[in-house]
């Protein structure tokens, strides 16, 4: 490797916001090549003072759309915005709709707002684990807002918008029952409904729809989330929404025991992660593994007596 | 617990043919409790002179009735048989259907035949350590035929069926296009097929579909698995099916190349349960665990460092 690619060089890069330096750290991150742990430490003191918002919904609910709208209205009023987009719907990450072209272009072209798109497998660490840590890395560097699209299907999806300090759902109307169509598990975790596309039929429907399932499922000691409707081809409450965004950022929307809670999770995944890498390890070096293989075929061995002894090598082992 | 409770009083019971005290060291085991790794390090040299049968298919292909049904042939044969039902729709788990009672009746009275029926989550090891080291404890007792009967539908089931001798998989007519329904993984490590409910219409067209899947996807150097039509109601072609998994018994079916790598397919998912159990541990310390995530939220520690402090604690911890 380059020097100027080692993991200090590339935090260097972050802290002094090299665009170029910090999109390669993300990166190594994201694969987990060497020196990202190393990277991430340096790097979460510093962390801290952006805002995280996850947008997630069905494909096709104008996510990609809305976030473009959210993105620029924020550089508008000079703030400093991050995109990642995990949905591989996305015209973030494949090619954009016709008649959104030049919002994005406005997009890419504009120097406030930085766009990474991720692929949606195939990472070590996960998708969750890309994600938080590309936002913290793009926190560090100086975006004040990040912004993390997501399509709301898998468990996956669900676990990275829950590292956001703000999740926002979109609903569409004419997509069914579409209230219903969104997991439980993200409903949960919403703090804002956004009905897009409210300039097509059945809009205050989904409106009501969401309203009447609020009702019913938020304890009463919980604020209620609001319920907006936007229209990106009429610029309809995209300013309320944004509005909303900052309002919330203000106050701050996390309690110390949602921090607390959010901190063990994201240990017990580290956690699972290291434990997967660490058998990886001990069973690509076992050069005892064949020989206790031939043992327990042949019954002078067992199963259980050989991964105790395996494990007893991995532990002598202090790396 | 009590002195007749203890692994090594259990171990004794299975040698000893004692049922009692062998279905206890199976809850002992399944569980993890205290002294499981004894009891099976104790008992795996005495292992291995069962066949373990794999039986997989999807919900409503008969496979119980289908497993009732050979259990009791064999043991008209002598033989001495083992149930193990890990599907949840098993008439062995839940409650019989009607037209099946009797059969199940003669099966639950018969002395020569063990059925043990699992819970399919909440199992600390898995379940597919759960039905591997069941048969294993089966097989020392003195069964000689294990069944074991799974719904082909997730990766725990696939994972179970390939800790069998042999694969039998089931299907049936008018279920769609049953065979294409049947996993890919599945299909791959099937060595008999049978076709069920054989006196219903359509069976042919389902043996015909399954020989000429097989013609296209067996390599050269393969043996094409044997496809055989059955029906319990009629009790057509169980007498030819019991034959067969009798014959392919005498020959031994496992290759020394084959044995091996289950061996370490066995071994890997051990090691993967051997460190959860002791990062689990760490874990419940919460004392650590507290301190931790108050560093990490006021960024005196970072959540990369914090997990490795508890590997690190795991590697010193000698038990």
């Amino acid at each position: 490797m380059a020097r100027t690619d080692s993991w200090e060089n590339l935090v260097k890069g972050v802290i002094n916001g090299d665009v170029r330096l910090m999109a390669r750290l993300i990166t190594v991150v994201e694969n987990r090549q060497p020196g990202w742990q190393e990277a991430m430490k340096r790097l979460y003191p510093e962390s801290g003072s952006a805002t995280v918002i996850g947008i997630t919904g069905s494909p096709g609910a104008g996510k990609s759309s809305l976030t473009a709208s959210i993105a620029l209205k924020l550089a508008e009023k000079n703030l400093k915005v991050g995109i990642i987009a995990v949905d591989p719907s996305s015209p973030f990450s494949g090619g954009a709709i016709l008649g959104d072209r030049l919002r994005m272009q406005k997009l890419f072209t504009c120097e406030q707002i930085f766009i990474r798109s991720m692929a949606t497998r195939g990472m070590l660490g996960g998708l969750c684990h890309a994600a938080r840590d590309s936002a913290r890395i793009l926190d560090v560097f100086g975006k004040e807002i990040i912004i993390i699209e997501t399509v709301g299907v898998g468990q996956d999806e669900v676990d990275i918008v829950k590292t956001a300090d703000q999740v926002m759902v979109v609903c569409v109307p004419g997509q069914g029952d579409s209230v219903q169509a969104i997991k439980a598990g993200i409903m949960e975790i919403a703090d804002l409904f956004v009905v897009n596309k409210a300039d097509k039929p059945g809009a205050d429907e989904v409106v009501a729809d969401i309203q009447s399932m609020l009702e019913l499922s938020v304890e009463a000691d919980q604020s209620i989330p609001s319920v907006i409707k936007t229209s990106v081809v009429n610029n309809q409450g995209i300013d309320e929404l944004v509005e909303q965004l900052l309002q919330a950022r203000q106050k701050g929307f996390l309690s110390r025991e949602k921090e607390s809670l959010r901190i063990r999770a994201e240990m017990k995944t580290l956690l699972e992660e290291e434990i997967f890498r660490t058998v990886s390890r001990v069973w690509q070096d076992n050069e005892i593994l064949e020989q206790l293989v031939m043992e327990i075929r042949e019954r002078k061995n067992d199963p259980y007596s050989a991964v105790q002894a395996m494990m007893q090598v991995y532990k002598s082992d202090k790396n």
